[in-house]
């Protein structure tokens, strides 16, 4: 593989995934990923520009923004790209009138009888509009790895057959909103996350770079994924900084 | 279309679904859909070998066959094809020892908490298995429309990154084993059932003819789906029979 300095070169925005790369959700509020609160101060005082990129959809941006700066990340709402806004922007302009399956009533509280009842109402329209806020496979929490929304969005696509909008990673629109905000174009920027797929694949079909840490959700085997090959992995955000301070326009 | 004639010449063995052909299930063991008690009766006379092919998991036979008795249906245990002992032999066969994810924990008890569990364990293992008892993806009870099992096997699949085997319709070799004990070759059955896809399709793909009768869990749209198209459609399972009687062989 090329050397960091030809792997990073003319890159001048970075955006990160929060859960498995800033920290670990769970119990009390999560875990500090080590090293990765003076990473982000770090990158913030680089000159580089730094955006937060997330499929966090239990939670509102006020909320996950105040875990955060209560953990000592330095991050205000107006850098997060998260997708419930960016659903609420769709219902508008549609003027869809939504069914919500989300949280309290979606993550670990996911039964049988709140996804029978999305799937009645899907199969009760003549045009089903699914909307899935991201398509994560599971994520990690301090204690093991938990399902994530993706499975209930394949579970109701097969017994309906309709297919999901995607509002959140690995959508491309999702990415490209997060590069408008940035002020960087695909080819200069570079994605940091902990997820093969949806991070680092779907960072790159938008034209973009992509670290994976190998914190978080990483598993060995990702490194020798059979569809995406990471532009490259790093142990950890703390690390992937210091190459990018290294070797990143500034 | 072909006439009737035709579409049933040399026919010497009927499969039939269960539930949405002969009853539809629900409170206090279902109801009887009109007619079909003596339509089993009439083509268990007629000299025709019958057999009766099943998704129901939740179930023992014996359990089945006791509510079927109640409603008034001619039918034994030995008569009827169900994925829970064909899934017992492959263990058995194999040695695998399950975790199980089945009635009482499945079916409307499907919890995030459960298919978490059965995450976490697929996740820890080397070589994960994953063996799915049918791949509906819905049922009618009286009440209405009611989620499968398949959607929560391809939630499973997403997540896991594997492929299930399944062990009851529309698999191969399900369809197969029913032949077997049937008797009769697959270019000599036909198949009647209410799902498009699991029944009409899965005993198509075996060589076998298929009718869909418009009780049950079909829908108008049915008749005309993207990928499979019957050898006939009607009213019900007593019109199958009353077709049957006229142009099959016996």
């Amino acid at each position: 593989m090329a050397a960091w300095g030809e792997r990073l070169a003319g890159v001048r925005g970075v955006l990160l995934d929060i859960s498995g790369v800033l920290y670990d959700s769970g119990e009390g509020g999560g875990k500090v990923i080590a090293g990765s609160v003076e990473a982000v101060a770090r990158l913030k005082r680089s000159g580089l520009k730094v955006r937060f990129c997330t499929n966090e959809s239990q939670k509102s941006r006020r909320h996950l923004v105040a875990e955060l700066r209560h953990l000592g990340f330095d991050v205000s709402e107006s850098e997060v790209t998260a997708p419930p806004p960016a659903a609420c922007r769709i219902l508008k302009e549609r003027g869809l009138r939504p069914h919500l399956l989300v949280h309290d009533d979606a993550g670990e509280s996911f039964s049988y009888q709140n996804m029978n009842k999305a799937f009645q109402v899907l199969m009760g329209l003549e045009n089903p509009v699914l909307i899935s806020l991201g398509m994560g496979r599971y994520y990690k929490v301090t204690s093991g790895l938990m399902l994530d929304v993706g499975g209930y969005t394949k579970a109701l696509e097969y017994a309906c057959g309709v297919q999901a909008e995607v509002v959140g990673k690995p959508s491309p629109e999702f990415f490209k909103s997060a590069l408008r905000e940035m002020g960087v174009e695909a080819r200069q920027a570079v994605m940091i996350g902990d997820d093969i797929v949806g991070d680092v694949g779907g960072a790159q079909r938008c034209g973009m770079r992509a670290l994976q840490v190998r914190t978080g959700k990483f598993r060995p085997s990702d490194e020798h994924h059979p569809e995406v090959k990471a532009d490259g992995h790093v142990g950890n955000l703390a690390e992937a900084v210091d190459l990018l301070l290294q070797h990143a326009d500034k």
